[in-house]
């Protein structure tokens, strides 16, 4: 229906609301990876699902969940921007290992092994020590393969992150992240990690969460984009996609419980720190979801021909929907 | 692939094992609506979920998960038994009508509103008092109708069923009972109650427990048969199917949980007593799933023609799945 390529973001975490939604919609955002966990345990994930599904019933003219890469196809031919569920920590699945299909039933196709902390499954990236994928990680890992949950790292740490990229059967993500090399953030990841994913077929989505930039908030669209080019220079541009990790509108107050959740009673500032720890500005060339037709552009200009450009913008991460969100082709036994 | 007309159990809550998927083969039995959730929270219906997942993995040449009529139809062909999750009490969906569509999403397709006893939404059979559908009880069933989750009353208190059936848009069903009339056990249902179910295009199911039978385990088919008869001439044939309530190889300690589950630190008997206080012993021509060709035989010496014997043996149950597990067909507001 448009002459825009297809447009997915690979992670959000945005305050939702009609007007949010809206500007999906005005920023011909096809899709969009939604974070419905962070610290919460199964019960409380699933309010988050009601609130969801509230949502979807409020606003059929604008959203529609989506559990696979053909429910994306039916959303942008309808005019709609698809939904698709992620848990930034596998705290959703508690200690159970059954819960894995019972979340990938409820419509979660991407579950982060650890948000910066250690879980009971892989080491965070704020760890002094990442004593990789943990006994029940493994086992998880493999329930992942069968049923069609995506393992995203980006919150990990690096040894974690090469384990899971070696154990997995199936492509992994790291959904929201930049190159170290570029912005030497902690969450930013080595050249080594992003070839390692790329190598065994997994998706990098670059970030916009100005903590991520080189230069923060002050980041250029050039520069971002040059470092798009440098990065699908190393590994090839077919793996690589947009996870803009937008947290818009929300209050500083949701980015203090996202640092902390329950596991101290002090403060830790993440990314930020006592002089500014709230949400930083964004860039003014990405604001929100209806500046995605600057960064294709900006891709354009960097020298991108017009279908790299379509699979940065979203086809890359259709391709991965598509062989990553139903069932094992095998059973893992075979 | 068979001769047999499709067969289908409209209620069972047997202590699943490989031996009784087994049963439900070389019975012919091609759906199977399984009690999920007595008591049960949420979470502890989930664990249940679990449970049944385990077994699906497990015994996948043997059943597989149905959440429609095509399900059925695509189990019957690959020679596999159909399961349908139902919820025997609302108690999974706690004070929270968001979790009707939750539970939904994970595959349940009936919920009674209540089970004996009072429940948020509804009274149950044993109460002295019936007073009604609740207000909660109302939002309910809207919501349940929307979403394509089916009222069950089986357990219900009459003037609850009376008024469900009057306040849901779409038709209910009482699973697993028979008309009081016939043996006037508490659960079994008046001749106004299996009226007005069928006027309202509900399904009516009947129950093999022995309870539930005239003469108890001591009835004969002739005498089941004639009363399946003798109800098909009040409602008509294409109301009527089977819920057997079969319990097969539980425990004594489940009946007892079944009655009283946490509502009370005594002893409640239910429909034993203190000299029969366990499962009373199955009649001798349906001891389990593999008995449905005796009562298949004994509606045909009852004068049922074989196109008569199709419906009460599933087709009449399949066409009720067809129009009932889905969204409501246009929104509920216009």
């Amino acid at each position: 229906m448009s002459a825009n390529p297809l447009r997915v973001d690979g992670l959000q975490y945005s305050n939702w609301s009609e007007k949010i939604f809206r500007q999906l919609r005005e920023g011909g955002v096809d899709a969009v990876h939604v974070t419905i966990a962070y610290h919460e345990n199964l019960r409380e994930t699933i309010l988050n699902i009601e609130r969801w599904n509230t949502w979807f019933e409020r606003y059929p003219e604008l959203i529609v969940q989506a559990r696979s890469g053909d429910d994306v196809r039916r959303a942008q031919e309808t005019g709609r921007t698809a939904i698709i569920f992620g848990l930034q920590n596998p705290s959703p699945i508690e200690d159970d290992i059954g819960l894995v299909e019972v979340v990938h039933t409820l419509g979660v196709r991407f579950m982060q092994l650890s948000y910066n902390n250690q879980s009971l499954l892989a080491s965070g990236c704020y760890e002094s020590v990442d004593s990789g994928i943990t006994r029940m990680g493994r086992e998880v890992i493999k329930e992942m393969n069968r049923v069609g949950l995506v393992i995203d790292m980006s919150h990990s740490g690096e040894r974690s992150t090469l384990e899971a990229i070696d154990l997995s059967e199936r492509p992994i993500t790291i959904s929201h992240a930049n190159p170290h090399s570029w912005a030497a953030a902690l969450r930013n990841k080595s050249d080594t990690v992003v070839k390692a994913l790329a190598s065994a077929g997994g998706m990098f989505g670059f970030s916009l969460y100005p903590h991520h930039l080189k230069g923060k908030s002050a980041c250029t669209l050039d520069d971002f984009c040059a470092m798009v080019a440098r990065t699908a220079e190393l590994i090839g541009v077919e793996h690589l996609g947009l996870g803009s990790d937008l947290c818009q509108d929300q209050p500083d107050s949701v980015v203090q419980w996202m640092r902390t959740g329950r596991y101290t009673k002090g403060v830790d500032y993440g990314e930020g720190s006592a002089a500014q720890p709230g949400f930083p500005p964004q860039p003014g060339w990405f604001q929100d979801s209806r500046d995605f037709a600057n960064i294709e552009d900006g891709l354009r200009a960097t020298g991108f021909s017009p279908r790299e450009v379509a699979l940065l913008m979203g086809e890359n991460w259709m391709r991965f929907f598509d062989q990553s969100f139903g069932p094992a082709a095998a059973p893992s036994e075979s």
